[in-house]
């Protein structure tokens, strides 16, 4: 079926429908007073089919003004106490899985099968929150290091920085706002969330779980849409105390410049590259795993599958095997069970990555596969040879697009998946010790994803980038250390009597 | 002896010198091609005891160049190459800390005794490095935490994060140059290091040993004064992945918003409380505690004791030892043995001090000691009630200068110890449980001394500041934290055979 | 209500039943063929209500044969395969708490009330070991600590040590069972339970829960009343790996002479002193915690408090308020819900227990309260300055017996308290800083509790004792470290291409 | 040159020396009143060269007395004072290394390079317990993990047990000597040290080394030379709390069964395996690798590596080239700069593992180099296809002997290089990434060394044993662990005013 006509069971499937409207959350409470509303569509249709309120510059200083004063609170908060709220958003993930699964779908555009692995990976990530909320262990320590000191130890303990500032994404709606929602509740920070205004409905889900959350002190979260020319106090307001913030690296690293004394975490862009030297365990898993990191949610997500390095020896049975997999993969209405790729975000971040797939072509790259655009919807596309100055090569694409080059040579495999402004992920095919190993010392990356596709992400793991795509880590338990303040007592001659 | 006589005295005492010329370093050599010189003062006699090469921007840039360069080198060294540097310059320390400690006399001022007591600490300072340098450890992670990740382990390893920017302050000269260069040898990171142009001496010879150093690589170090007009390269160049800054909270923040993408330490000013709710174990002990904190260094210190809070019940009798001790303060040259106080580092910032000193008296303040100044000599000062307007209270004060409250409940105090804007140290004295952990849990600092005044600093505690005192933390295995970069290694189904 | 009515009343409610059968497990499977049984009485009534099957030495032979074949497949299942077991324990014990409870009481004889904490307390202990069973983090080490051993690093890795023989006592029939199976289970050792012969109802409803978990290799649990005649394989059988004992010190260090090559960990008895030197935070809450710590269960806990040590000036006013509220505990029908002290475990006991009183009072001691006993019930009892020759000050006392003494000097105080060859767990009531550090350092205790009573434990936490009271720690991520074998991987040269 | 000639040598270097007399070392003073003595022959020559005092029951019992009253003294010390201390020990064994070296060869035979680096390594075993004597961390842990443990939270700190019990073996006098003395003085601990009667020497010169460290409380050390029949207290003397035994397997699970309740440490003998399935990175590093591991030290060691499996497809290079170079292996005086193997221990020794090869041969095994013996020496040895049933392949070895087996399937050679009782070390050259994590999980030893043979060890490395091979791990901060005894301080509503 070709991509127009994918595109006109699209437009045939739009229908009238009255938009369901939905608050925003400032003092964990929705908003009853009137605000303007946000237009939010089904990706699929591109029917409106949620009103959302918007947030005013005096609802953002309010609820930041809220979470300062909620913050002595929620820090006193015991450790059971975080846990179980932790354990209460669990609890509700779970019970309305499948309704934020379709949420998800038609906020996004995501097919539904990885919508509910959203939902599945979000409900892990809150649960190990949950687990890790009674585990901020503090340490012990000698410090009587030198005849100066003498007499004196040490306790450090980690308390909540104080109030945060979240920005999200569009691409995991859920998932990406649990990442920063889940580690405050389990530090016990209060925090302002601003949802993407393409997608805020799962994010406003939540606002609606932690509303029941009675052990949340007063204040403690607010969860605002913003467009985003009113969106600055996000970043400059310096009664946060942390801004984390994941998105675009332009938009990131302006961030950055203008965060003030605040504390920044920045989960940002990505090229990802997959080095293939050997077919770990055979061909068809390694086709298998490389198709799913380079399509899996039409490739958009920061640590999509952009670039395939395969062995010259291997070359020609990959990129035939790749291309014959690609071809069966079936775009279309992402509420069918069997669609692998639905539409990207929007009709003209489509348009975008079409344009960069004909100035590739134009610069000397060959197209194996797809390539076409009707409306939102782009063909799963594979390119050849496509040189560095183009920009799907050189930037992020964002879209369902994978590159392909042969190489003759491991470290050069690796030095060139090394050339881009970008360190995110990698992934790496090989069953040699030296060179799985040689590949996680050099390739410049937050992590190398060994005999799988750079485009795997644990819940669990340390998950951040290098160079352009980013600073500190992510991963709740890491996410939780930039959350929390070190303070060391120095005691001097105590246990003396 | 009345200030005007010691610095009649510092007058006399000064005679003639050929100054010695110092060169500055790039890419681990002393620069032998011409340059503009820096003059460097005596502090106590005002002359002019050194010449310094300045370094221009074409200097920094070829520094930096070198840097990146030899990064890769620096970081493939073994850990006990990078263990073999750290003690070499510990060996040299020793060797030369006679020499060392009077040039910090001379370039800095500070009385000879506490010269050699930070060369000691600096000794510390790379003994802790070399130590720490062979105990970067990683971790290894389960990551099969859910059906969906089967067969997922992980290995996280910490890797240098690149060249560091480095520019340290004036009043510890060399051992907060330690701070920064040794855990960036123990990691294994090259750096460029930008000395006080008031007191770059010190530094420079910390040069001259990491000269001999054959193992480390060509371009590792450079040590370059710069004056502040050419120093913006130090924050703003992008080859840097790390700024490390350590001086006064207008320029660090400054720096912090233009410093790109790099990732930022600063340790700034602070404004120390203390709080005295019991004698402890005794009024001496307590008495010579609280004098060190307010008068060590001329009060030249980030965490100088500048506001003390007696308990009302201990409010005259600790007052009155107090200011019996500081009469006896032997102000003076700082080359003598019994010299307490010596010079401030300037005659403009004895000026400054002594206009807070007038504005905390005009604003209702009360003068119990000192307030003199002569030349850049100023005598140890006790104020009481000044009143938060003034800057001797709100501001940080960087001379000798305490200032006397009275308060009637322990939460009181705290809260008013609170009661600034900086959140580096604090004091208490109290022998009772529960004021001491409600201190370290409610004190907004990052150290909490108990039963010492806040002064109190180990090289291996973790170090630094709340609020607009800084940002991460410091103490060498801290500060090389934030000098690694953490990468997983995320592997699939390995050991499956 | 005197102690012989309460007696009465317990004959007078006890009745004919038909007692229950109870299975036991042999390599995950309740056992259909004929074997001896057990009785189990109602410890109240003295009615037998549950017959138990017996274990032969075939039958113990056959478990530990199962556990060994059983280990290769348990130490294979995925972290998220264990942690899944353990969540289905939690859920069951959740769905039967009640049923368990009243069962406990019934095997038992500890009153309803404290029958649910232990169930709940169990629930809490399966539920740490959940959490902590996808948490088994390795270390990465670096090796090349000096130039022979360049081009070495480490992974050290933690693997299950194999099977386990476990013994656990009666007096938490469900939670001592709970800290040797759970943290078995979070590690992935198989192994074989010998519950208390007087109290194996409990654990035999946990097998019954195990059985019903498909992801538990088939052979790796057995649950085997046995007499301890038959018991001695579960202590010499050079194919356990790991001997985990909780019970009597007399027994336990018999086994661990007789243990062979394998571990051992020894949880025993204690002895536990408080010491009383400030009410904290006020009387009436130190003698709740005290009447607690001594009277709990009956005192039928290896941290019962058993010496209370009171400063001098405290004396009279606390011995008089802890009189005055051991009058109000209530004797009687442990199912009754106000009920604070059961019966004994066995009138043989009680017996033992009295005649310990009888022998403190014929050596000095004086009886303030208490000291008769009828049938298996006893009187809680206090008795003063008891010497230290009788068996009552030296030895544990397994009963509702706490002995007061007096005091001037804290440290002399600290030295009495450690006047034992027991050290398990010690309370101190103070708010001075010094002193409690004090205590910390120098009471002879795997535990120190600060203003609680020394019965405090939580589950989490380090447990275990110095001098007689046992040998390593449980606490479950404690008691996981004797379960794992650390192996390191010294790796040369890995990484060079 | 045959083994013959090389005896006549060895006799010929025979002349008259007057021994010397050593002192044992008793609570830190060299004993002056007179002992037995115990003769120390030099290895080589077979003359008498020392003679060493005799500790009698009464010498043991005072030393332990000591002990036990120096150790609250040793656990007062500071954490600078302990690694003032180890210092001066390295200090003083860089000092004296060639004198120590000398001494080493003479009592041990091992030849004067081997034993140059046993000095070089003790002098690092030394250096990391220094380093390590500041970095004994303790814990804080939040403790309200449930409503029932509100407001609990808990410090732990790790304490030194107690007077520490050392039994060392012959085969490295000094540097296994060091492995416990060093961790000892780091934590804190008090011991009595009973070096190998047959190599006495090395460890009473670290007896004099100590006896000036006046830091060191009185009492803190004795080292006594005692006989095997008297040195029964060292097993089972109540009065220590830890008995840590490096020896023989028969000796050490003896002396755990006779512990009483002290903890026990045994690093006991091995029977490493070493699977050849790659070269790695080629013939020739590996043969050397082979080599050493197979004869250093004439196999005198726990991780001799004794059976040598080689894939089918490199059998006959690896035989070869093997062959090839232990021909080249010069045997002859252990004092000559070149030779690689001097005698063994004893001839006794010599002859026991002569009779050895002669079984071997007897049951099957094929001798392919060496095999005779002459006195104390023996030619090196190799055997191919030894069966199970004869004791060089069974039982551990301690001589310069190694059995070749080739095999088709790496699991296979897994499973064989298991099928013994021991489980120290064992070793693997492979490039393949799975089958070297396969050899990580599925070898049962506590050390899998990847691309070296299994005989290496890092001084900071954990190390020990599996199965026979013994219990718990050394390895400086491993060891440490078992030296320190952990302590909870749980605190109730601590900071709450």
């Amino acid at each position: 079926m070709g991509i127009q006509s994918v595109e006109n069971k699209a437009k045939e499937a739009s229908r009238d429908v009255t938009p369901r409207e939905y608050r925003m959350y400032i003092a964990n409470k929705a908003v009853e007073s009137p605000r303007k509303f946000l237009d939010v569509t089904n990706k699929y249709t591109g029917v409106v089919e949620a009103k959302v309120q918007l947030a005013t510059h005096q609802d953002i200083d309010q609820a930041i003004d809220a979470a300062v004063k909620a913050q002595p609170a929620m820090a006193a908060l015991g450790s059971y106490e975080r846990k179980t709220i932790l354990l209460q958003v669990v609890t509700e993930l779970k019970r309305r899985s499948e309704e934020i699964a379709q949420l998800l779908t038609m906020e996004c555009g995501k097919p539904i099968k990885d919508a509910r692995g959203e939902v599945t990976r979000s409900i892990d990530t809150f649960q190990v929150a949950a687990e890790e909320s009674t585990r901020i262990y503090g340490e012990h320590l000698p410090l009587d290091i030198s005849p100066r000191n003498k007499g004196l130890q040490g306790i450090v303990r980690k308390f909540p920085i104080g109030p945060i500032s979240m920005v999200s994404p569009w691409n995991f709606p859920l998932n990406l706002v649990a990442h920063k929602v889940a580690p405050a509740l389990a530090v016990g920070c209060t925090f302002v969330l601003k949802p993407s205004s393409r997608t805020p409905l799962s994010a406003l889900v939540l606002g609606e779980i932690l509303e029941t959350c009675e052990l949340l002190p007063k204040g403690a979260f607010s969860i605002l849409p913003v467009s985003r020319e009113d969106a600055d106090m996000f970043t400059v307001d310096e009664r946060f105390k942390l801004l984390t913030f994941t998105g675009s690296g332009m938009a990131g690293w302006g961030m950055k410049a203008r965060a003030g004394k605040k504390k920044v975490v920045m989960e940002l862009g990505g090229n990802a590259p997959c080095i293939v030297e050997d077919l770990v365990p055979d061909l068809d898993y390694t086709i298998q795993r490389l198709v799913m990191g380079g399509f899996y949610q039409g490739g958009q997500s920061c640590i999509h599958m952009q670039r395939l390095y395969i062995h010259e020896r291997l070359y020609d049975q990959v990129k035939h095997a790749f291309l014959e997999a690609v071809k069966k993969l079936k775009v279309g209405n992402p509420f069918d069970e069997d669609t692998f790729l639905g539409p990207m975000i929007s009709e003209s971040a489509a348009k975008g990555i079409e344009e960069w797939i004909h100035e590739a072509v134009e610069k000397g790259g060959k197209l194996l596969a797809g390539g076409h655009r009707s409306g939102s919807f782009l063909e799963p596309t594979v390119l050849e040879n496509v040189p560095m100055e183009a920009n799907a090569r050189k930037e992020e694409i964002f879209g369902p697009v994978v590159l392909l080059y042969s190489y003759k040579d491991f470290k050069e495999a690796v030095d060139e998946a090394n050339n881009t402004h970008y360190g995110l992920q990698s992934g790496v095919f090989t069953s040699d010790l030296n060179k799985a190993f040689y590949a996680f010392e050099h390739l410049e990356a937050g992590g190398v994803v060994l005999n799988d596709s750079p485009s795997v992400r644990v819940d669990s793991q340390p998950y951040g980038g290098l160079k352009d795509s980013g600073i500190q880590r992510e991963g709740v338990k890491y996410a939780m250390e930039d959350m929390l303040e070190h303070k060391v007592l120095v005691m001097r001659n105590v246990g003396v009597l």
